[in-house]
């Protein structure tokens, strides 16, 4: 494709990105294809000449459209949102272009230093202690990794990097309500799941920093090693808040690792009023939030803080011949605090997201969802046939319909579901509380307006009428 | 920002990209600034209210352009390319549009079932085996990290997924010249860098099979149990080719994992002349390679293949309650294929990138690179003050120049290259062979022409004899 073609069809794509933008709620927000639908249209076989684009953009509008799910979509509000703005889409159309592939300093300097001001800018509208320093992650899983690998190094002064592990045991703590990428993690870096405590919870589903201690002191009297804690400021079912302040008090009595995951819920610390979620936060050792969930940031960009970047570094640096440079001593080379050698110029989303909205236009749309979150929960616990089923602190609202019989309410409750996620209309998911099946809405969309949510909360009511226990 | 704004602004960004893929060599190629010279530019605080997009334009192009190294111009020689086309440019506008995440089926099924299809359409045409399955991940070097673990499991019964690591001490093999992710890989996985064994070269830094025999054998009787080896299609330094064929019969003897990294080179696979590098590829466990290197495909984008896939999800796999969904039996769930759970609608940018050349379109541009290679190999053979310091299988050629005291040759050819890349005309790096400076030119850009090729000989040459040792 010469570059005259090019402009001709990049000006045709905004258009179609543009158009896009504005009938998004027109499409169903979760894709309606059954398994397979996609994969019969697409040949099986690559095609040996050229084909023209016009038949390419035919063929994604022919094909791959119906089988896409509308993240985009206010009405979708399952999972955490991947959100995006307009000039975050604008920012990734700068990066393809330039293709810069950001692995140190001299690869593209310009990426280094705006990532290492764009974290400085983040660290500070969160209201996260000076002493923390950021780096950009792909993903939270990644960056929650980096800080279980970096806390086994440390503690071991980089022998298990050198020699493996040896007969030390170590444990690592999360409440029962943590992330699955924890579970994960735990098993990448050798530890094995069954070194992985699952503090018990309370009514609020947050942990119980008795309940850690006391594991704590039975698996030192064991013999074991605690080595970190990850506690998590909104948990993916119901963002309940574990107590940060008392977990440091903890860790530090015990010199454990302390890792936060607020993967979602960190945004919402732009707000001075939700900072009561990150109190105590300065003791963490590390700290992770996804702008690329709830602040506008095209997937992928991970924000990922650490009091000690010198035992981060010294966890992953590896130097060869070829990756050397006359500067190296002078400047941060990114691909030594992570995993992947490669990396995208992620920093520049950031940069045009945060002045595009500024901080003031950022606070004003979480404190907007947090609004519609409260909303929604006070429907809904006013209600006699629904009940919610956990605390509500942001906009995330697990619930369920509560007319019936307890055995029959989860096949209930998942008919409900379904029956609205195949209407196209709106897209929720799941999870499971006290073994019980619930209903749950996490909406955090960019353009999300208080119609959108009361929509929402209307359809469910009607559907829930409709269908027969 | 409103879509009447994004609109207006998108059109505008299509003509900068367009002016910037017609202008992109008369960039200097490597960024010419000093470090802090961008950072001091960036304010230390975020903006508190919106700023125009216009400024937002204006300040890339006065503080960000100066500091990007051009990965887009035909006269980056440097490490290896990470290479885009404007069908891949094209793919990220819509992927960024859509915002999909893409971390199981029912999120967007068209991303999992194209996934799935490219993945085929790429083993075809690289001449894999139809036993092997694909994937596709970020970076190699998770790719390789999945390898490895997955090695590690499977050898365990995944046991050191459950319980961690016990007494038995296993070992990793490759060469002397395998690329640093390996050390990397090993290292995360828990087995210490201390059990890789890195395997002797022949004088073409390719692996000795005996060699690799031999430790194998040693470990064994030592105690050890041998694991792993990774091989390479293509070495970072040189592009030396492994003999993958006589690896892969030493690890089926010894029932060793045989992991093929082909991370650049695997994309010449394109070839059928080139398939001699592949022989014997059916015996291997998993090979990677990277479209994103020399296929034309945005960064990031990687191929990771599995003669086993059940063993690849088994030891990945967790599946929360809020991720179930009804078609799970059904479906291919890719956040179970690797590490991040998070995934971006990477498959769309193969299909627009090899619908865009055609299978023939990307051989033939992939033929004159190699052709550009030999031609550039024979020229410095043939010249009396220059020396090629490896073999020139592709399109990676090692050489130095010869003029001087052996003593100052390294100093001397540092000096050269770093005139050159200060110049702004052409941007190379270097290696170290058998502990020689080596001046190293990797050209494999989508646009490259034999002109470019035939310049920086030109250039390097006046640089030489210009030169005072």
């Amino acid at each position: 494709m010469d570059t005259q073609s090019f402009r001709k069809h990049a000006h045709e794509l905004v258009d179609w990105m543009a158009d896009y933008f504005e009938s998004v709620e027109d499409y169903p927000v979760m894709s309606q294809v059954k398994p397979g639908d996609i994969l019969k249209q697409i040949p099986t076989k690559a095609p040996n000449q050229p084909e023209s684009f016009d038949q390419m953009l035919k063929d994604f509008n022919d094909i791959i459209m119906p089988g896409v799910t509308h993240w985009e979509s206010p009405n979708f509000m399952a999972y955490f949102p991947a959100n995006k703005s307009k000039g975050s889409v604008l920012a990734e159309m700068l990066m393809s272009t330039l293709g810069a592939q950001c692995m140190q300093w001299l690869t593209s300097p310009a990426a280094a230093e705006l990532e290492e001001q764009m974290m400085n800018w983040l660290r500070e509208m969160l209201g996260l202690p000076e002493s923390f320093t950021g780096v950009i992650q792909d993903t939270a899983s990644t960056a929650t990794l980096c800080a279980l690998l970096t806390a086994r190094e440390k503690a071991t002064n980089y022998s298990i990097n050198e020699k493996g592990f040896d007969e030390r045991k170590f444990t690592i703590y999360s409440s029962e309500q943590i992330h699955s990428s924890i579970d994960k993690a735990v098993k990448i870096a050798g530890f094995g799941i069954e070194a992985l405590r699952k503090v018990e919870v309370d009514d609020g589903y947050a942990m119980i920093p008795e309940k850690l201690e006391e594991l704590i002191e039975a698996d030192k009297a064991a013999g074991y090693i605690p080595l970190c804690v990850v506690s998590a400021i909104g948990t993916t079912s119901t963002t309940a808040v574990d107590p940060i302040n008392e977990i440091g008090d903890i860790c530090l009595k015990h010199n454990i690792w302390h890792h936060v995951d607020a993967a979602y819920a960190g945004t919402a610390l732009v707000l001075p009023e939700m900072r009561w979620m990150s109190e105590g936060v300065e003791k963490a050792d590390s700290f992770v939030f996804n702008p690329h969930k709830w602040m506008f940031t095209n997937f992928d960009c991970t924000a990922y803080f650490v009091k000690d970047p010198v035992s981060l570094v010294n966890t992953f640096t590896i130097t060869p011949d070829y990756l050397k440079t006359s500067v190296d001593g002078d400047v941060k080379n990114y691909r030594d605090w992570g995993i992947p050698l490669g990396r995208r110029f992620r920093a520049l989303k950031l940069w045009f997201v945060i002045r595009e909205f500024g901080v003031e236009g950022i606070r004003a749309k979480i404190r907007k969802h947090i609004m519609l979150g409260k909303w929604l929960a006070q429907e809904i616990d006013a209600h006699s046939d629904f009940e919610l089923m956990a605390p509500v602190p942001m906009n995330t609202v697990c619930f369920r319909y509560t007319k019936g019989e307890e055995s029959q309410l989860d096949v209930l409750n998942e008919a409900i579901m379904n029956k609205i996620n195949n209407s196209g209309k709106l897209f929720f998911t799941q999870t499971k509380l006290k073994g019980k099946f619930v209903l749950r809405l996490a909406f955090g969309n960019t353009n999300l307006e208080a119609f959108h949510v009361e929509n929402a909360w209307q359809l469910i009511q009607e559907t829930a009428s409709e269908i027969k226990p």
